[in-house]
């Protein structure tokens, strides 16, 4: 009979995909950001999940869409809901761009890969990180997407140039240098953390580790984590461990400034986004530089304490360029229904960065699917029940002030 | 001895009626939710008790009265207090429809029966859900008092026709399509916990049975559940445990629209009331298309997460079309005075659900009548003190903003 | 060596007098009510503590004080601060009037007498309510302050004639009709501790009479409770215990209204203060009605929840009627500088009932000292610190929306 | 191998410095706050910590910087950024001042030395209190940076020139009456804790030091505290324990008035800076006396409860008297973005007291350079993210309401 119970219950066992289990866990993405929290070591998820000092603007970014009701219009016939949208000449299933993020093989093994797969496979770009821990060229193989290189300008310049033609070579389809890193922020939490690059093996990494078996073990399985991108070509030798603001404040360029973006221009024939802007005046700037668009941001709330919310910029901003530039509103977008008051305000699409790593930290590549999956689903029902029928008829009368 | 002391026990429990114990316990309707809370499975509890995605718009119906203050008027005369109203064309002893709720008989067995004898009793419409659990005919013949059909427009509409038919056969005074759930709304607490019809059986269901006995006794004593009003008659066969969002979404009609209203409008003779309407522009289509009541209703913050809440329509809404519709105000209502106070703002009613599902969860048929009951005496107090003997006095200047 | 222990540690608890002990055990106000909490059986406390329904006036009340800043004047020369006023024609060392509150015995055995007198040794006026457990004589008697008489209208229009005249004779200064009563509010902690008059003993009433010796010692050894001032000349018999809101809709009359108060205005030669004032157009009446002054009051958060704190009264009635009628504004007053605050804002004077109650439960008749010593040396305090050194020089610009 | 154990301990011990250990326990002045609350007994934190009766004024001074935001200007060339100001004709590295704090040798028995020197090694201004536990000689000897002199003018007027001359003997550079503080605020959790000078000893101080047993061993070891500055020269022996607030009201002038200020001004050739303004109107009349500096401050909500933020200040005083004195923001500065929000809204300078004390409660004098050294490098951080490279750039574009 233990026999029978035994085979009935490796049967459940195998019965039950890992998208199952997550779907049966996680019913949002915060339940995947719980999941994570779960599964990761403290200083891994406190990476993904910190801000900037007191983490006002981080929270500020996810509050700001709490500030805006939907006015939903009723019995206008939603049996056809389109979500899909175009945004720099593609055809997108839903207005979305997966956000650059460093260090993606921490939450999971897979890291960049996974996220690149995922994003390849539900039709969104995918931002790779310059300090990603894989390669241009990895990536470009890994998924035949589209995707977009995140560039930090470097003191190098050479470097620099190197890393755009290789994202040219590799058939990266847009080049979006981040503007609101001249410095690095301060993350509390990874100060606290003592985390550096590579991680640094200490007694409370190692209780840490022993507190997650199996992160650890997968960990301790895959190849060594380093800056794929900038590696062995600039001065982080990759063997000595260095705090992450160490190596952003010796190794970044703060003295990057719209004439290099004049010169980036230049260097790059393909689609130029700059990320960061925080005033409609830069916005302005961006716009006459001949940016194809512009990602309103404050990069998670992990570079500036106090920097304003990402989606109370975007009306303003749209109304000033939203004709001449594509408007993307990043920070804080954890629900559909947040893409959609984003767009209704004025904005052409979100990035999202921590909604994809909550999934890949609680269920690697499976859960970036999911996380997609349900910032998808969650528009079209938020589309469905506000009677629109198309992003084009997403509209300001759609949103009020709460 | 110890016999005597039994006795006296059992007397003393005999000489409580259930409506005492109610009285002794709950002082408002906040506390008959406690009282669910520990009477009821929490699945059960939850499918009552819980909203859509982060219950936001949920908590916002509530809020909206919070935000309003009343302006008292002393030394009246208010030794005689009349809180009736006429309400398209019946008097009401208070301005008050009990909403519709689908699965009543989860809560307690006897279920829609109990609620539409109770209304009855109290003299107020009872609105049947089509996803009731009891018929039209069966709640007709159980309470003779004025019902409502709630009219959820089905794929099928043969099937819909049917329903609209049976209604004026059995004599219903109005017919409510609701028109807020185009695509049914994601309650992540009925998610989480697998929420299905019928009730899907697995540990976690058995385990909550066992820690609520008295509960589960009384189901396990009673007639399966079915949808009572479709079952049969629709794809659903009512053996196969089915999500309530899968139901919806396969079953309802994303379709419906304003055309559809009129063709409804010319099948049915009696008061046409369209509940779900959440702006200003869609009222004024609803009085246009011969509507004779408007329900303002974000379905308890059940379908759309950031639904503007229900009271914040009032003033607009009845400014618009006031005086062409009647105008009740769903959500949120938990006390006599957000009666009075939805009513200063120009609603002609309130619709209250989880009010009196509290009070069914918490006492069965006794608890709907104490839940009635506290809303009256406490409207009744408010009027007294602010200084209104009848509903025709109270007016928006007895309101102001807190 | 344990005797001289002993004799010292005796020693000390006799050096230290009660007055010294409160002062060591409160710094302010609310640490009385902390201290009451814990000296006083629950249902007492509550019954002090609680307000109608929800709170949410009671809680506003206090709350409305927060939402105004001071401006404070430095180097004024503040060696000399008056805080004395003159209020309906006597002068008062702090603007500030104690108020009616029943069944003080409960608090305390001295209950009413405690409280006049400390009133009267602080020239103050106390103000006797018609449902205190002692008599208009027996305060009057005990304190040759300047009592005021608070009136409830009784349906018995004789025996309210009667408690006028008694008033007379005893030599109150103030005859003070409450209006903001005609019917009981509910105050469900009361309804929930079942609450009655006289108490009635219990289960529940008996363990927390032992968790309270000292109290029940006191109570026990004290006269029973009754209404000293109607009881034997009104149905209430005083020996079936009869819930307090059951006594009041019984014999309070709903039906008094502004003729009754030319009637009162008529049978009173001395100054008439009506309690209970909540609008603009009801100060313009009562003023056109020759009352002497008004009390802004919602009855302490007891009677309407969701009736507005009277501080944010204070300045549209003081600009109506402030010429013509002391403005008193009742409510929340916890601190001497919210006393200042609503000065400021163009009140005569403040009343407060729970901050003396507090007193009173947590020290008895020393308690009561001690509050109002609280108050007035914070007054002072927040006088010197804005830099006013008569209560004349408290004006709007002192104040500024916090 | 015990052996080889513990040298290494030992080495580590050694090797990490008090410097070192802050930085790894601490990330910011709140962690700071964390270590002090552990280090010292409850008495003293609180002493620093705490405000005056709710403390309302106090948390109002650090949430006024929350409400705003940057308005953060990207790609500007931040490789160059400067945080250097002159106020009163010096160069600081930034504007920054160290507020005056008495009884400094409370939290750390080098008290006002340590953070004197401190200050001098950071090249900023340290104001010496009069209530100081060291001598105007003592600092002045012990760090040659610029020291300011806070001055409460005391009922002695005598004394009060001594002490002007005295400063002007010992070369400080500023003199800096405080005039919020005619009467002593009621910080309650003094009160109650029995805070007295000298401190008293008590069973509670007993336990508390046990619990402490590193501020103990410290304290016990040093000389006994005294005003330095005030005492043999005042009516406070300095034996009798004796309440701080009944020295500051025996002591202190309640007369002292703007006469004053010009009779001040005549004795005193240096820079005159008043403490406490708090009204547009007095900056106005500060300025008409020929100060040189204003402190916008309400004692860090250590006076009067109620008193406005001190950052609601700035703008409207800096638009009214901005160009003939200088504007210092005190209150509530816990970052170095607070100091960047203050100078962008017109102030010239901050002053922080806590921020620093906390520091040296946390690690002695360590502790004030680690306090001074984390506001520096926020201030520059927040400069770069928001593209200014000097003070002068920082403008009220580079605000904006949260």
């Amino acid at each position: 009979m233990l026999r029978t119970l035994r085979s009935v219950l490796r049967f459940r066992r195998r019965a039950r995909t890992r998208a199952e289990r997550l779907r049966a866990q996680a019913a949002n993405i915060d339940d995947l950001r719980s999941l994570a929290l779960r599964r990761l070591p403290s200083g891994v998820f406190n990476y993904i999940d910190g801000g900037a000092e007191d983490e006002v603007t981080m929270r500020a970014n996810s509050a700001a869409f709490r500030r805006w009701n939907f006015a939903p219009r009723v019995l206008c016939d939603v049996s056809q809901v389109d979500t899909s949208t175009t945004l720099l000449g593609r055809r997108l299933p839903i207005p979305l761009v997966l956000a650059p993020a460093g260090f993606s093989r921490m939450p999971d093994p897979d890291g960049e890969l996974a996220v690149a797969r995922a994003a390849a496979r539900a039709g969104l770009p995918y931002s790779l990180s310059t300090v990603a821990t894989r390669s241009i060229e990895e990536v470009a193989a890994a998924a035949d997407g589209c995707n977009w290189f995140q560039l930090y300008p470097l003191r190098d310049r050479d470097l620099t140039r190197d890393l755009v033609r290789r994202a040219a070579a590799a058939g990266y389809q847009a080049m979006m240098p981040t503007v609101d890193m001249a410095v690095s922020g301060r993350r509390e939490r990874d100060v606290r953390h003592g985390f550096t690059l590579p991680p640094q093996i200490g007694l409370g990494t190692i209780l840490d580790g022993i507190r997650h078996p199996g992160w650890t073990w997968r960990f301790i399985r895959s190849e060594p984590i380093v800056f794929s991108n900038v590696i062995g070509r600039s001065a982080a030798d990759g063997n000595t461990p260095v705090a992450l603001a160490d190596f952003i404040n010796t190794q970044f360029d703060p003295g990057f400034s719209w004439q290099d973006v004049a010169w980036l221009r230049g260097e790059w024939q393909g689609a130029l986004v700059v990320k960061g802007i925080q005033t409609v005046a830069d916005a302005r700037i961006a716009a006459d530089h001949g940016c194809d668009a512009i990602v309103l941001s404050n990069h998670g709330g992990r570079q500036l304490d106090g920097a304003p919310p990402a989606l109370d910029l975007v009306a303003p901003v749209a109304d000033a360029v939203g004709d001449r530039v594509a408007v993307i509103c990043d920070g804080g977008v954890r629900r559909g229904g947040d893409i959609v008051k984003a767009l209704a305000l004025g904005a052409h699409a979100c990035m999202a960065g921590r909604a994809y790593l909550y999934g890949l930290g609680a269920g690697g590549e499976a859960g970036v699917d999911y996380a997609i999956e349900l910032l998808a689903e969650e528009m079209h029902r938020t589309m469905a029940l506000i009677g629109c029928t198309s992003v084009a008829q997403i509209s300001r009368a759609h949103v009020a002030p709460a």
